[in-house]
């Protein structure tokens, strides 16, 4: 059951929680921005009545198969969720860029210098990387978490992270704002509650054969732990077609509006698999009301130790920051590009060649 | 085997015409706007090199399980295929709108005069329904077919209709400006072949379950018959998620722009079956670089004899193109909207009690 | 609304006929194996209670989205659909066998021959193949079809072929046994109707993305024009997994078994596209219940002008015959292998090269 | 790189560890019952050559995409893996019962004892429960688990269950036989990696969106962490049918075969979600091949806190074991069933009530 009072009366908050563990309920207070509520989970429908008669009740709903703090009518407006210098779910895009994985010092520094001066607003990198074969390259953990700290401090961004295990929260956090969960892991509920403890920020990606009404069950989980800080990531589905690594499933942005008051994402790099297709499916994803872009972006893809054929090489990226921003303005949303470079070409290497920039220095 | 000549020589032609014969092909000669080319089905690939090897021949090409005619690489720049005032593939974008199925003249009429008011291209409407159970609504067949042409006549606007069967072509041929392949029929091989010798424009949707380079090759099918007037609709491919009818596959938008130069429109209205996800998908489309958008309307959607759960009312037309329009300028495309109603409202009655103008009249 | 009569008596037949089309319905009569009824389409649920109410009328039920005809409650022993020897859905199963596509008398016959000397009860064979490419082999038309007819008459058995197009039914009746509707025109209106009404045993295929539910409405468009002679066919559907060529859905078995009461086959041919699977998977299908198989059979598979990778060379269907005998004993089923060879076979050379009988002869 | 030895010779082993750690690799020794074999993880093909040329080697492979410890050709006559008394992947079927969730001693007690009584080779029932909703039963946990160990050593079965996160493996370690990881957790690199360690059996069930490719790869985590305890287990993929709670797909069973070496049993409760479909699939499965199948039974399904829908009752589970033994034999495989009942039924109220034995006590 799930209990919303009329306000944070400290009275009422005691004499409801009193009731409910006396019907025998594991009671739990969360205090979500867009209200109070106490969540007592194992209680029976019987339950119900007396809780709702009580006085500074505001309403109490029966525990079912239907989310309740993740459904839309929680907060019709729409929530915010603050990721670095962006309120996402309100006018402002976020976009989150950086490689698949950090690989080097060279590669996530320059990464995220070029990201930040044309238009990123949070730096995503994996350092814990889960992966299909055990032989492929797995993240370098931990000392990789702390090049990507240093990299987005350097450029003043928020990193973006992917944990993989309960077992690793506690190490990462000092050094993580936002904990993504991966597409395999949607539906790993000790992850999910584990990261709804640890209080930061989640990008909680859907998995590949997860309906939408699962995927907001699986955020339903980390609100469930007091933490409402989520945001969910449409990243492609999996179906028959072979042309496409997955199938962006660009619906999930109106529907998922509908259903909850989460912020909405969109991953066009893994959701097409396609460097040629990110892109116009990120264009999309903005014309569709999507909050915000997560993408791959690499200096050098070919060499790429995961993820190449996906990322965008750096003018790519530019131009699609530059290409995004009138189709965000067309629906009433707004990127914010940086007007003049944060630092002189020369100074980074990598970049200017990168860029071909390159010439007699 | 397909063979590119120079150019239209009419001595070349025949030249090759009698060498393809002679080895045992059946010729047919395709005059197509980026090119004349012979074709001669049933040729083994030894036959390849004494043709490429003729005067006048620009190359010879073996027919296997990949599309020649409707290869990107065939016209690199994008095909035209002209509907009504509308140049499909160029700057201006197609807005083909309408009722799933023709129920009566006053629906048809009022139907086609309001979108043709508010930015509609064409008008669709069904006179034969394919439908999933032999006890639903199958259409009005001739009758139906001949109501929509008087109605599309009224408002100058082009027919854009569903043919199920080889049989039907011709007697609808008349009536008819564009024909639409429905998903159900896209690997139709009597049916694709058949339309492409009627030398109309043809709307080829996506099967449900084709992949991409399936669908290429069923339009391939037409262009064989000599017909390059091919627009090809993305309209959703079925997978596991319900909570949209079908999953609307934008991926398909560049992937299809990649693998061929034929025009893409995306159809909203099947792709997500839900009235409430049809505006953000179509401003989405447009966004991925979409050619044109196929939307249903319906006067009165709750009474719709066919789909409508995801038939617009006028109103929601009306603000669907108003919002399409800068999102295609913002890449660099143009909706031409009227700037004053073709009628007097009051003179059509069903308009005005739709869009809620109604009054003291 | 469908009527059913409590008989066949003619006094009754004529007053609900009458009483039908007084209220607007187009009456038409079936007499099906198991009742008889009277189909008024385009009737509202008003109309029901005063036909309910007539003398000899069983009941009368509103026509919707879901099937009367086919559904199980109106025969639930079972329907018998015979098919040459073999009453399909009784104790012995049907073994239809035979290559993708007939290509020349020698391969037809010589197949036809021994899949009858090793157990088959009905030679398939395409002559109009639907196919995804326009270059692919498209079969021989009605030379092929006379081919299959006469291989069919020299070893006794039935022939199974498919039908691509309504206008085609007509010429093929007469060389025809049962058609076959592929997966592709699964949901094909016209061609479902032309084959009800040919009055010919029609062996329907699932569609690659249709669901059960569709799939048993399919067979209603045909019962609906007084074809009782209707068998089901799992032939496989298009999933993400690109280890088979289809997802041979067993499921549909036990499931289609408690929806309807046609008889249920399978064809692991297309329904796995490997070989090396077809008989794990055919014997898979008698143990879950099917009424009988559909199995592709060619002399030299590595030859084939279709479906090769699937097609079970001779010793491959030999074992196969002889490995589901005692699988269908196991679940109370029989299948009926013949004990001696009807041919000498040095009077076959197709058949001794494929069976390595060679030799001095 | 992966490095076989020509055999368990102890100098050789250090030789070409040296060396291996001598070029950078991490080096992992494995014995595995089909042979003696060093991993060296990061290790680039160059490394290759040298390795190759060292005595005592039979042969090194790159790691790359596809598997090499659980690839087929490692041990073609097919693996065994003990479960109780049964060796899986050997002549006799394993046939694995129990409830879904561990909800009670009486419900675990009684479902043991029925189950061992009419055929079971384990049991297995689940204390840590995966749950699309937060608000679902999450199972009993470590008391769950003990009172599964209870019930299954009065039994004397061994006990398979799933775990859920690495933390869990420890505590739950000396109270299981095998270890079951979940079709949402087959892609949970750091749940394999504390499995494969454990050095228990392992079942490991398809996710349902994996390819089988991904599965054996699934596999390879835990076989290259040194434990070849592992069994695979078929349990339904997601697709767009909805008349089954997943598509049990059988294809896997002769895919499998060819791809790996491990035994595959099939789960037809989850595989379809439907309990009268649940016999049919499980001799289809045991037709196809399988090593054995995984069951869900209740004593009151109505009543179960998960998964009832799809639980069989006490005598349907008897019968299942019934029908199953003759078409174990048709394909020349056995099941045991025991001759008499190691208990008097009325000193088992539960079971005697679920059989509808009652009577005058």
């Amino acid at each position: 059951m799930i209990v919303k009072l009329a306000g944070p009366d400290e009275t009422v908050l005691q004499a409801v929680s009193a009731a409910l563990e006396a019907m025998g309920g594991q009671v739990r207070l969360l205090a979500l921005p867009y209200g109070t509520f106490l969540a007592a989970l194992g209680l029976e429908h019987p339950a119900l009545k007396p809780i709702q008669a009580m006085a500074g009740v505001a309403w109490a709903r029966p525990a079912g198969s239907k989310p309740i703090l993740a459904a839309r009518e929680l907060n019709p407006g729409g929530s915010r969720v603050q990721l670095g210098a962006v309120s996402v779910g309100g006018e402002t895009l976020a976009l989150v860029a950086g490689p698949c994985s950090v690989e080097d010092r060279e590669q996530i520094t320059s990464t995220a210098r070029f990201v930040a001066a044309f238009g990123a607003t949070a730096l995503r990198g994996g350092a814990y990387k889960p992966r299909t074969s055990p032989y492929a390259f797995q993240g370098l953990g931990l000392a990789g978490l702390e090049l990507l700290r240093e990299a987005a401090d350097a450029s003043g961004l928020p990193v973006v992270t992917e944990v993989m295990e309960p077992g690793d929260v506690a190490a990462m956090a000092p050094l993580v704002d936002c904990f993504q969960i991966g597409a395999r892991n949607m539906a790993n509920g000790p992850l999910l509650k584990a990261v709804g403890q640890a209080g930061k920020t989640v990008l909680l990606k859907r998995g590949p054969s997860a309906t939408l009404a699962e995927f907001v069950l699986a955020a339903e989980y980390i609100l469930l732990e007091g933490n409402a800080q989520v945001i969910l990531c449409e990243r492609g589905i999996r179906t028959f077609e072979t042309a496409t690594r997955n199938t962006l499933d660009l619906n999930a942005v109106p529907v998922l509006k509908s259903m909850t008051h989460l912020p909405v994402m969109v991953d066009p790099s893994h959701g097409t698999g396609r460097r040629d297709a990110v892109a116009a499916m990120a264009r999309a994803a903005v014309a569709a009301g999507a909050d915000g872009i997560l993408v791959e972006v690499h200096p050098d893809p070919a060499r790429a130790l995961s993820d190449g054929d996906q990322s965008l090489h750096f003018p790519e990226f530019r131009r699609l920051a530059e290409q995004l921003k009138p189709v965000a303005e067309a629906v009433g949303r707004r990127l914010e590009l940086p007007e003049s470079l944060p630092f002189a070409p020369h100074q980074v290497p990598l970049i200017r060649r990168a860029m071909g920039w390159g010439g007699s220095r």
